[in-house]
């Protein structure tokens, strides 16, 4: 990485121009630097006679979180840029298509999606995207079931896995979400009006139990390759697309870590319907949609998966009857529980959701806080008793109905 | 490997000559090449004056098992040598001692341990070890513990899985261990009287089901780095000493199944016990010697293995009361369920064990090999009841008592 520097949107310029077949020679470009700065610098390099536009996302060498700096790989870039293209294989309509990666300066020139918006934006706005639940639900069953011995050939499947170790990235998740949540962490980000709910889980013992299960997991469970961070801030959408970004904390590990993510942000959305003014039946409407959308991902997952388990697995022995039923209940369970996970980080961990944080009323604010613990402690305390998705939204909806005791 | 062909005799002189401090400068070196010819060239270096002696172990790029041949990867003695060298800083007195790995020429030089045995054929002399159950129970605790997240820093972990990506060889246990003895598969070595019994293997479905659940274990469960092949032909034995060898199976996976390894192959010494002529009371003892030795190798693994647990961890979340249980007790189930699959795959699988072929009375051997597959069988069938090594002893004691249907 000898080579390596931090591009100017004049560099930008001058590296885009250089890639064939991407701009007309000698055509005018433009370029902004659109990221936030904490962990990359984003480039979006527009062709002023044409309109056309890429992006050129850089990883900086360290990460930025609550003004707090540390020295980050640069081979996630690398790992971003190869799982992309590993996803694009799988979905090509799911991901951005990438032009080029470079590894000297850890760099992936991909598709510009600016005619898209952020997902969790999307939610805060109440937008409602009647597709996402069969796009997601179809990523998911494609990126995990042919990264896994499942649909792919064992021996590539071990291979592919030596090219995704990430140990870096996967401190992060192993610390801020299996760790500092359930005890009284310095990384931990805790308002003051919920300290008795947070610390309620630090000394939950039968909490901790799950969670060291669901971390184990997360440490040793080398099922497929998973997306790694798959939230709402990961997705990109409007109404007849969806485009998931951001895997540079791809590695192998648990599918229902995945799944869970995007079940999760649903649910943490769900939660944030609290503090946000709005009619009683327009925010039970939009709840409404919210929680079909949990069981129509998982439904559309689940009905894909099967559909290449039984039509494109590549493994004689998993065909044994009764074993996908096994696996599938086993999935379910592992997604509840990282489902809950996922929720109680973004409430008392380092890094929060919008959708919750940026209610201004802190009664409100605290509302959807509490119930977001809520459900994500259930879904973590009967992860392993779950047979059916309807029970993980019956918690959801039971929590909500039962009120808080403030 | 460009610089790869295999030593004559004389070439594994000179190369021993030219390692620094293992022979007096000048001094007379013989040389023996003392392999079976089938996966490595093993030469013994003997120096004439002080009578030392090392050996040479180099891989042949390919494996010939049952007059076949096929190409078969030289990385495969970088893995030995790395695992012998792990294991040795964890475990000095149980393993030989490398004095010099060559990448090159796919050699390892290492410690003779010709005064010892192979404990396969001290099992068939019916010689016992008092030592060997606290030997190898220490080995699984500590290779076991130290490697996995639970006794090794997370990140450290991942970067040493990556190094024991090992595909070649574990698809030779994928195949032969958890596919082929369950189906008609060309593989497969079954002799003509079992041929029923074999034929009931294939049309299990229940034991099917059970044995698809393991081998995914095997190929997704990464939880320490495995001697990936602990039969009694991989460990050298005397009275006072025990020595590991041949981890060239090493990979990161399930930890039962190397305990399983140990058990099976003293379980199936205790089947073939039906076929050595002696009378019924020296054969009941040496049965009760090996079923003792059964539990031992459980009870000193699992005293050990908690006892670095609650002194050496390193990880504070699996400290969550009830969580070292939890794992324990799934650790015995999976070491039943690879127990099992380890005992079936000796009888009708590739390759057999010397403890049953080599009974001479095709009657005795016959009831050896079913006693063998009966015990097999219903330790996978019952693996994810198993509370208690107990049981594993009385179903196999059980199996004795309640003799044949031949």
């Amino acid at each position: 990485m000898s080579n390596y520097h931090p591009l100017t949107e004049a560099q930008a310029i001058a590296y885009a121009r250089q890639i064939p077949q991407l701009f007309q020679p000698g055509s005018e470009l433009s370029s902004q630097e659109i990221g936030d700065g904490n962990l990359n610098l984003v480039f979006r390099i527009t062709e002023a006679g044409t309109g056309k536009s890429i992006i050129i996302k850089q990883a900086l060498p360290y990460a930025k979180v609550v003004g707090e700096s540390w020295p980050l790989t640069l081979d996630r870039a690398r790992i971003e840029s190869e799982a992309l293209m590993i996803e694009e294989a799988l979905c090509p309509d799911l991901v951005p298509h990438v032009y080029a990666y470079d590894a000297d300066l850890a760099l992936t020139v991909m598709e510009d999606l600016s005619d898209h918006v952020i997902m969790r934006r999307g939610l805060i706005e109440r937008n409602q995207y009647p597709l996402f639940a069969e796009h997601i639900g179809r990523f998911l069953a494609h990126t995990l079931f042919f990264t896994s011995d499942l649909g792919k050939n064992q021996q590539e499947k071990k291979l592919q896995q030596g090219r995704f170790i990430n140990p870096e990235l996967c401190k992060i998740t192993e610390d801020l979400i299996f760790d500092d949540p359930y005890r009284n962490s310095d990384n931990n980000n805790i308002e003051a009006h919920i300290r008795d709910a947070a610390e309620a889980l630090w000394n939950d013992s039968e909490l901790h139990l799950e969670v060291a299960i669901l971390r184990n997991k997360f440490l040793t469970q080398s099922q497929a390759l998973l997306h790694g961070d798959l939230h709402t801030g990961s997705i990109f959408i409007k109404p007849d697309s969806t485009k998931v970004i951001d895997p540079e904390f791809a590695y192998y590990g648990p599918m229902g870590f995945d799944i869970g993510a995007v079940l999760a942000n649903l649910l943490l959305n769900y939660a944030s319907q609290e503090g946000w003014s709005q009619d009683e039946e327009s925010r039970s409407a939009y709840r409404a949609y919210l929680i079909q959308t949990v069981k129509d991902v998982w439904t559309h997952f689940e009905a894909n998966f099967r559909a290449l388990w039984n039509e494109r697995g590549v493994d004689r022995v998993f065909a044994t009857p009764g074993y996908q039923d096994y696996f599938v209940a086993n999935l379910l369970r592992d997604t509840v529980g990282f489902t809950g996970a996922k929720m109680v980080r973004r409430v008392v961990g380092l890094a929060h959701v919008a959708d919750i944080d940026k209610i201004e009323d802190a009664a409100a604010r605290e509302r959807a806080q509490r119930l977001a613990l809520r459900i994500g402690t259930i879904a973590i305390r009967t992860n392993r008793q779950v047979n059916s998705i309807d029970e993980l939204i019956a918690l959801a909806t039971q929590a909500v109905e039962r009120g808080f005791a403030l």
